[in-house]
């Protein structure tokens, strides 16, 4: 069986609508994913459904969308001896570093390439194909993958020949607007505090030195009491936490880092783990006494 | 004697940019230092020059663009007594919300208006007209003032008739721009720790979800290991003290401000203190030995 088609593990918000982009771009896509609705939500809109083995055997390259480091592992150890030589793990997970050349090592030491391929962009960069990607891996394993990298992304970052590099800027663009979305909440419920209005403030700080990505994107949801999970709260506590170890390991200062990373846990433990990340900003209101758009 | 003249007291790098503007939008302008140097290089530039009393009789908007409260209030005792009725003070200085009212309060009992107006913009910003003026007073304050806010700005926000509201503004965009370039100091010194090529983070973070305003502009003098002060490090110390003043007096969180308060407080006891304020990337550096750009 010729390896041509990609398959796709984990139809999450991330993967399916990565997985929808390469069908709508002519691959032969085959879906995995544990939910049974999911896989015919994949079907329904043109992707293939098949035993792993089959779609393995078929594949020349398996994308791998899921949680974390853990989940990662099992799914590589999973496909590793069912893949075809040559074909290409992508593994878009935010992991460690440190993990990711573990796993290189793990799937080179099979015969197949490994890319390092975290992505950023969100929901909405899957559904659109317009991810940034953040990879690094051998030549052999860009060449296999890239087809696949460019359909799904408006830009792929090639941060050298060897794991790690890739995981390594995915976090350090988690440490930044992880820290940039605790300090939206942090200077909203400054601003609330001192009476002046939200929507004013985010107007003005949209168009100030005090602007960042995560304040423009995120500030409307808090002016608008709308914590629908665009992004959810619980996704921090684990990105943040990686930073934070990689830290530990070298010694490397994170205080703001860590301040937020705590502060996201204090979200979580308050019962706002699963609603838009916006709502950091409430754990700031609560130990004050702030009130919030919509809070009476 | 006609009241139609702008008086501008403090000729530094704002102050200057702004006098200057305001000659160039065709007003008659007189300057106020205590540099003899100033002085001659405004009246080359077209300015007015006298002593204060001359110089505040005939104007109708006096513009305070002095360092902090301390020299506000003194400027402001001096020129009150001798301002004409129904003249505008308008105070540029960033300055807690309740020293804002207290003037205001001040200078109405001498018969005159107050504009509590800080600016955003930088140098670069006062040169060309194009400041962002974050201002509160009463509507007589700004009738007598606008012609001259708007030949200063791009935009003038109007955050509501009493004093206090714009300088609380301008603490919540200085919360965030003094937060966000400790945090691009903390991401680019990890990403250094890293491996990574410093250069390439700043590209890929300015078209990622971690940027900010004061990242993309910052990011590069660390690249460039340029530290020549576009804007000093002592700014922070102030302006973020004032935010945490200003909290503790509400009982407001402000925890990521108080790491980046203390990140300026060690860049300037390192001696930092009158080089660029990305400089804040080396307090990093050194506590971990990272080599930055241009480390040997």
């Amino acid at each position: 069986m010729p390896q041509s088609a990609i398959t796709v593990i984990g139809l999450g918000s991330m993967g399916m609508g990565m997985a929808r982009i390469l069908v709508g771009a002519g691959f032969e896509v085959y879906g995995q994913d544990i939910s049974e609705d999911r896989l015919a939500a994949f079907e329904a809109a043109g992707g293939r459904r098949a035993p792993l083995a089959e779609a393995l055997a078929a594949s020349r390259v398996v994308v791998s969308v899921v949680l974390n480091a853990a989940q990662t592992e099992a799914v590589l150890s999973d496909c590793a001896p069912q893949m075809g030589p040559g074909a290409v793990f992508v593994s878009c997970a935010t992991v460690p570093p440190e993990f990711a050349r573990q796993m290189a090592d793990k799937a080179e030491a099979a015969g197949l390439h490994y890319l390092d391929a975290p992505i950023s962009g969100g929901a909405v960069g899957a559904e659109t194909g317009t991810l940034s990607i953040m990879a690094s891996g051998s030549a052999a394993a860009f060449d296999v993958a890239m087809p696949a990298l460019e359909a799904m992304s408006k830009v792929v970052y090639r941060l050298g020949d060897t794991a790690g590099a890739g995981s390594a800027m995915k976090a350090v663009n988690q440490l930044l607007a992880g820290v940039h979305l605790t300090a939206m909440g942090e200077a909203l419920n400054f601003a609330a505090s001192q009476g002046l209005d939200l929507g004013k403030v985010t107007e003005i700080i949209t168009n100030s030195a005090g602007n960042s990505w995560m304040f423009q994107n995120r500030a409307p949801h808090v002016v608008e009491n709308d914590y629908a999970p665009r992004s959810m709260v619980d996704i921090w506590p684990k990105d943040l936490g990686i930073v934070c170890d990689i830290a530990a390991t070298g010694n490397v200062p994170v205080p703001l880092t860590e301040v937020a990373l705590r502060q996201y846990r204090k979200a979580s433990e308050a019962g706002d783990g699963a609603i838009d990340d916006a709502a950091v900003t409430r754990v700031y209101a609560r130990a004050c006494g702030v009130k919030l758009p919509g809070d009476v």
